[in-house]
């Protein structure tokens, strides 16, 4: 698939995943994108989890379920009625968590390229998550970043050692379809703004 | 171009630059490429700011070399040694830099899916850059992220009001070619790991 065509249909699924579980030859086709994104001083900071075990997928619904629920209760009423309909995760449908995460110390202390910005490595591992989303695309295959969790509750799910960061769930799994629209503008929670309010010439807001 | 394809060709370009300067209309391709990045609660947390002008280049340019000479001078003599021929931006010669921009406050107070990862904003924004990256491929644009440079330094450069945090100068220019190897494999920096060390099965290193 054209990498104009992933970009405009890729989407953040929570409702259409079918329910099958992505074969593992997808999988690791999808990992070796992300593995071949750019890192830092080529620090490749990441790693992937793979979770499929029905009682891990459990726990970690019923602990985002209750941050939505906290989230929820923050918001002014307005707002919350528009929250309400919004599906946030799919962790059971998908069939497949990819927990991303990210080693500040990997690759030594002299990393090339983040000797003045401390937080290029982390920039790293996103990157690879991106890479990931487009390959899922091109395979039919949808993704859904679930941020509704504590980073110490993941942390511990997946045992990672106190230096090791998860920094995303993603939910995998084949699709019905991509919707034609993003959830959150189909319910009404935010529009996007053209891209001519993003673009600055010469200085920000110049 | 394939997403395969554009992923697996994708260099940080440094040396490769034609010297020509990328034309508007393709630029504006790649900028609406990033603006399609998913974003958490699509709050779309994202800046571009286009800086062509000599002056402008010439001063980050400058800047960079002193934080390049610090970082070297920070080195051990053998990594010195392997770190010198290393060239680490290419800012006059891409012609054109975009400096992406991150907004904490953009979309107000309730993101959807920021309420207990803070940096969940940031992440959105790094997502961008790889949709540009992998858009400039398939136009025959080389990108190469410059991160040598303190931020204080680039947010004024750029007249960024304080809440704007300057995150990446991408050079962005048409290229002679895309390097078979990343340079910094080439130069012996340092050699990627095998995508089976990355992944691990339902716990960190399980």
């Amino acid at each position: 698939m054209d990498v104009y065509q992933a970009i405009a249909t890729r989407r953040d699924v929570r409702a259409e995943f079918t329910g099958q579980v992505v074969d593992d030859a997808t999988l690791m086709k999808l990992l070796q994108a992300a593995h071949r994104a750019p890192s830092v001083g080529n620090s490749q900071p990441w790693d992937f989890v793979v979770i499929r075990e029905p009682g891990m997928l459990d726990d970690f619904a019923a602990h985002v379920a209750l941050q939505r629920q906290r989230f929820a209760d923050s918001l002014p009423e307005g707002r919350r009625n528009t929250f309400d309909p919004i599906k946030i995760e799919g962790i059971r449908e998908s069939g497949t968590g990819v927990v991303v995460t990210y080693d500040h110390g990997r690759g030594g202390p002299h990393i090339l390229g983040r000797h003045t910005i401390s937080d290029a490595g982390l920039f790293s591992a996103v990157l690879a998550i991106q890479n990931l989303w487009l390959a899922a695309v091109t395979e039919g295959i949808g993704v859904g970043w679930v941020s509704f969790y504590e980073e110490q509750f993941l942390a511990e799910l997946i045992d990672a050692p106190a230096h090791i960061r998860p920094i995303a769930w993603l939910c995998v799994g084949p699709v019905r379809e991509f919707a034609e629209r993003p959830d959150l503008e189909r319910f009404g929670w935010r529009t996007g703004r053209p891209l001519e309010d993003a673009v600055h010439w010469g200085r920000y807001r110049a």
